[in-house]
């Protein structure tokens, strides 16, 4: 019948008219392939391994800063041959000799580091094995005996020196070696020199997460406030702090640029 | 004389306001110990043992997500007990039986999580060793046999499935262990529920950092785009992906609250 | 013939097997759609009509702080009324009166506010037309006449104060109106206190862009270091600073919630 | 008496004690010019002049891409002649003239552009006034008659294109004229190609933040998914979308680098 048509044409209509002021248009289905992303395909990395020490070996793409052999890859302040005490697959602080540089030069990292304060520690606080990491040759991640040993809480071992405490107090006590695992990415300035990102780093200290991702604010003076200087690549800085507690051991070194 | 004093005087008027506008004013120096904080103490955690494997035992203050003996943090979908397969101190993935869930739900966190493909894994693409941890049972970082086989980047082992591929390949051979270390901060929304802040991973992978403080862009659809939908902590999720290869193992998982 | 066949099944099984490995598997084209979103639709909000002193009036989600009035949004420190002093539809502190408050708590928002410094100002540096504007009661903007005014950088108005100092110095001289638009994100902490996030603040003044998402790095002492202590939402704040010279006077104070 | 004094200095001495193990160092006093920052003098910029339209004109130091006149600053695809029509001190897409772009690039910056969908504007969804602001040719903030023209909401006004809808619909009516304030941060890449550091965006649409700092994923395509590719400065871009509705007008367009 004709009526019953019209009316249901109408009454069809309706509905539809009301779906459409009511829903969104239909979102075509997408397919899984649609978000699949097939290159740049990651380049092979081949894991280190495992070694006794609760440590893996270097991966094939790192470079290697120290090997137990000798110190061919630092140098002194002066770019002359760095003084510090190779013995036993390990290099010890040479007390007077001054901080210690890769020769080499780094912009973003990860960086495998270990090193030991010795089992005859003396001294407290700041005087207690205290020696540094200088990433860039700026920006302090400290190292200092903090086993059971107070001291300014952003000043303990894997503090951002003067800024950053560390989440934890990860600390092995004198004589067992520590283990510096540390992903870092370097500021970056605008070309009229002023800060665009500042740096940003995550440390691992024997497992235990004690930075995760955290802005570093400008150098780390002992004296004074962080300040942002621009600058490009630097190379590692290993501080000869001259505290007159025994010195620390390092070994196994390695850095994979990012 | 007077005319001599006037002189001067205005000599020195002039001196002294050229150097008020060319000089900042004298900036007193701090002491070191302006710049020292002394609390909170960071809480002492005591660090994991060296194992052979190349990894450190779970830390002090972790929380044992599985053990070798049994899986008694874990559950099925239903609260019901985790069907999968717990032998030789490992458990391995039981086909069918559905993804498991830990009983605990988790903010932000760190996890270590130890996984191996079959040595004898065959198919290809994502039909080889496929499954996932689901970080608050949402976000998922892919597991999957990556060595030697090609497929969409991100969805191979160590990308934030469907998003943000690896940085390296950093995959072992089948029948060897690989590790997963993961530091995680949870989404925070808004009380109108819009999103605040996204979450954010980071991946190392046998030692190798694959994802770097990566912003997760929303939930991690096989099909679809990512979205965020405003939740609390979560458990996380182990998944049966369901895949004809043979299935994988799991062991030494362990989490810490950040 | 039967080596032929041999022969070319041989080369197709090259070419197809070269194509395999150099072609990433072909991604089926999306549609226009698929990347749709539909809802939440964005509230409708009606904007400000244009005025001719350059400003638009507040839109239509704001919450009017003065219009040129009476301070009944605002208090003084001890809840009580307000003691600044309303006339010819702006109000100027109220010397010795001290510091007035919002009555309402915010936490993230957007703040248009106008200030005057008069046109018989004396004195210099921080003794000359010095206030701010403390978001969340916590976080100084600063306040100051800054026209031919030479200070201290992050003590400038525009600064956060004793933090970040402006990017442009956007004085207008005395006697005459300045605007600020402010977009401000609250700071976020964990459950234990420690900081989550921290607040961020764009600030535009006289419609120059002199804080960009600046992060705030803690609260804002006049003497000391900025430390961040957890809190929740917390009202504006407007200082009665006390400098002997004329005060600031203020009209169409507005802000959004975000 | 002896005793007591004995008895006193012992509990003196415990008190001292106790204070000792309880309290941190004492922190000595800063001075408030110990935070004071002198250098460097940020430039000053001569704020804009309030207008009847309720936006200021340009500050001192923007660059001026549209004054009522002529299109000098703009050009087409191919260099040639900007072929949109400039009349009554405004300036109106040219249908099928295609796309034009600023003969100059830019990086880092805050532009002000105001546009107007005419009055007569008819069709619906995308297919009413669309156009587009492409940052750096790249990343397009969305133009179109939004004012009660329902489509999807990362197309409406406001939004970073099929990414990001705008927090609130902020639109004017046809015939009235819109006006944009966009701060913009160009994404930076590594030497490798890699993304280091998405763009950010925030746009204010008639004096409404719409977008707050959002990061913006890729390139805006109308058709798939965001991607990065390294790029250095860039043109802005108008768009010539090509939809069959009346074309919108363009006024007032000044850009500030950063």
């Amino acid at each position: 019948m004709k009526w019953t048509k019209i009316y249901l044409s109408l009454v069809l209509s309706t509905v539809l008219l009301t779906l459409q002021a009511q829903q969104p248009k239909q979102i075509p289905k997408m397919e899984s392939a649609m978000t699949e992303i097939w290159e740049p395909v990651p380049e092979v990395v081949t894991p280190g391994k495992s070694k006794p020490d609760g440590t893996l070996s270097a991966p094939s793409d790192a470079i290697i800063l120290f090997d137990g052999k000798n110190l061919s890859s630092w140098q002194d302040k002066n770019a002359g041959m760095a003084q510090w005490q190779v013995h036993d697959g390990v290099f010890t602080v040479n007390k007077g000799t001054g901080d210690i540089f890769t020769k080499q030069s780094f912009e973003d990292f990860q960086l495998h580091l270990e090193w030991m304060v010795p089992a005859n520690i003396s001294g407290e606080s700041q005087y207690r094995g205290n020696s540094g990491v200088f990433l860039q040759n700026m920006y302090e991640i400290q190292l200092l005996d903090s086993y059971q040993n107070p001291t300014y809480v952003n000043g303990q071992a894997g503090s951002v020196y003067k800024q950053s405490p560390p989440l934890k107090n990860a600390m092995q006590s004198p004589g067992h070696w520590n283990i510096y695992d540390i992903i870092y990415t370097a500021p970056r300035f605008k070309e009229n020199g002023n800060l665009l990102y500042p740096a940003r780093v995550t440390v691992v200290h024997n497992g235990i997460v004690v930075q995760n991702n955290t802005q570093i604010t400008g150098h780390t003076p002992n004296v004074g406030l962080p300040k942002y200087k621009a600058h490009g690549p630097g190379p590692l800085r290993l501080q000869d702090h001259g505290d007159p507690s025994a010195p620390l051991s390092f070994r196994n070194i390695w850095i994979r640029e990012m």
